[in-house]
């Protein structure tokens, strides 16, 4: 049996290419005492891994060239010298980019197949919904007719921090890439309104969406998009720092926005990190599990077949270019 | 009876010069029915005039060239028509840039000369002194034993902040412009260090100086120097965002600092306006008042004799190169 594995070949410079990347074929490893082996069934792509690439990821370890990409997945167990696992077992773990890993354990949680479809452990139901739910629940506090503006907002954490919003009563604005994710954002997240920020003015986007002005910000993305917001706060908004990908393909972090408007709104920033909300996990996924039976609450997924294609996939992640969830299929849910 | 006007000359560019203003002479106002004429005894100078020539202060008429130059002063009633007020009365009123002024009374508060030196209405015990104290005690939220940076550490609203931190138990560390403001700050104010930012590597400084991270930030100037000090913060620290007075003298609104260190601390920013806590200035008063009878409180102030000295002592403060409250002396305490 041989693992077919994704390797980093160099650092990216900029925004990441298929070229930085590499493949091998190795032999299966064997679990050691308190292991256990699973296979590959789903990898989540997200933005933060652009910046294990560089080493600035300040709760993960840097990647070396020649090592295989780090990457959360969804797998089966194989084969357990763990007591805690059995084979069969549907698993999170963090087998990263190849067809099979081994893990001692630590940090991973097993999954019902038949509570949800398994890819959602990876999206909605998995880090990034509670990290658009905790961020936007916890640290944005939205109020029942506040205004919440949130960037990426078609993605699994924004999509998320905006239905949460809705469903409290707030009014979310999304801020998104194209046309085709403004309308989905509306017609189907439930936003009141969307701006694509390629179309530029986004200030002057948002002042027409937001004529109250913003009352929450939820943002992924930091920047320029960053500065546009906080030039619409309302008095005592408060602004959720969750991640900056446009810097993340940067070598030097750039500047940020000036923080003038800040003082005049007398607006709070808070710096959200997912891995402090672990205790609302089952809060997190009790609700929205909840709101997705009862069809008020949504998810996209943009899958692609085959890890060989997941290169690919992550450099259309870092431009934006994605609609929903970044996901890659290794291998089929059942074993054939 | 003269009235003796130091006027705006032309908005300026860039850091403002004396060549920006101009002064003329003009008859004392009469006070109308409800109003009172008050003499000028001292003129209050502060880094935010500089926004309200610019039209930016966004609590404030913007100036026109040919105005008075707009400005806080204790001053004491020659002639009143107001039932609140009487000939003799001293008070903290608006009369900006001229040796007289008329009041509705509005926002007038009164002083009690035997209270504390009048001057101190202007800054220990006046707003600067409140923007201190309530930044620090409120949206700062020290506790004993945690490290509080505060920059423009021997200003009024500074120096107020470090001293406050080191009474609660905190341990303050401070950000100055030469070798004599740190020494001031350290040996009489209490900071436990000072970095002096026209040294450069005010990062590394201040790593150096708080080698358990920065808990608390009290922010006067922004810009680069809030970089550095956001490169050193402990997790969950709180900075306050007071006034950004490097900005002050910019036609544009600099770039601000990157904000991804805000997210891997977990960092609170909070907006600060002195308004807001306008009910927090009995207790100040108290407080503060006491500290300063104690002698475990001390304030500096870098007095200017005479209104004609105005415009250079207030081109000198925007350069950040006074020493302590900058204050005008228009005219003595005593009538002659």
């Amino acid at each position: 049996m041989r693992n077919h594995r994704i390797l980093l070949r160099r650092v990216p410079s900029g925004l990441p290419t298929p070229e930085d990347f590499d493949s091998d074929e190795v032999d299966v490893p064997a679990p050691a005492d308190g292991q256990f082996l699973s296979r590959t069934i789903w990898l989540s792509l997200d933005p933060y891994y652009r910046n294990i690439m560089k080493g600035s990821q300040f709760y993960a370890e840097r990647l070396t060239p020649g090592d295989p990409m780090c990457g959360e997945t969804v797998a089966q167990v194989v084969e357990s010298r763990h007591p805690g696992f059995a084979g069969g077992d549907y698993v999170v773990v963090r087998n990263g980019w190849q067809d099979y890993g081994v893990s001692d354990g630590v940090g991973v949680r097993k999954l019902d197949p038949s509570a949800a479809p398994l890819s959602t452990a990876l999206g909605v139901l998995g880090m990034p919904g509670l990290t658009g739910y905790a961020g936007l629940v916890y640290l944005g506090e939205p109020r029942p007719g506040q205004t919440v503006v949130v960037s990426a907002a078609t993605g699994p954490v924004g999509s998320t921090a905006g239905q949460v919003a809705r469903l409290v009563g707030a009014r979310p604005v999304g801020i998104a890439g194209s046309p085709e994710k403004c309308r989905y954002a509306v017609e189907e997240l439930g936003y009141s309104a969307c701006a694509n920020y390629r179309d530029g003015n986004l200030r002057e986007q948002l002042e027409a969406m937001c004529p109250d002005g913003i009352d929450v910000y939820f943002d992924n993305v930091g920047g320029d998009t960053l500065g546009a917001v906080l030039a619409n706060l309302a008095r005592d908004a408060r602004v959720v720092l969750c991640g900056m990908i446009e810097a993340y393909s940067m070598d030097q972090p750039p500047p940020g926005p000036f923080l003038g408007p800040v003082v005049a709104a007398r607006a709070t920033l808070k710096g959200l990190v997912v891995y402090d909300w672990l205790h609302k996990q089952a809060e997190q996924q009790r609700v929205v599990a909840a709101w997705i039976r009862d069809g008020v609450f949504r998810y996209r997924e943009d899958v692609t077949e085959g890890l060989q294609g997941a290169p690919g996939a992550f450099c259309r992640l870092m431009q934006g270019r994605n609609f929903g969830k970044a996901l890659v299929r290794v291998a089929p849910e059942q074993r054939a």
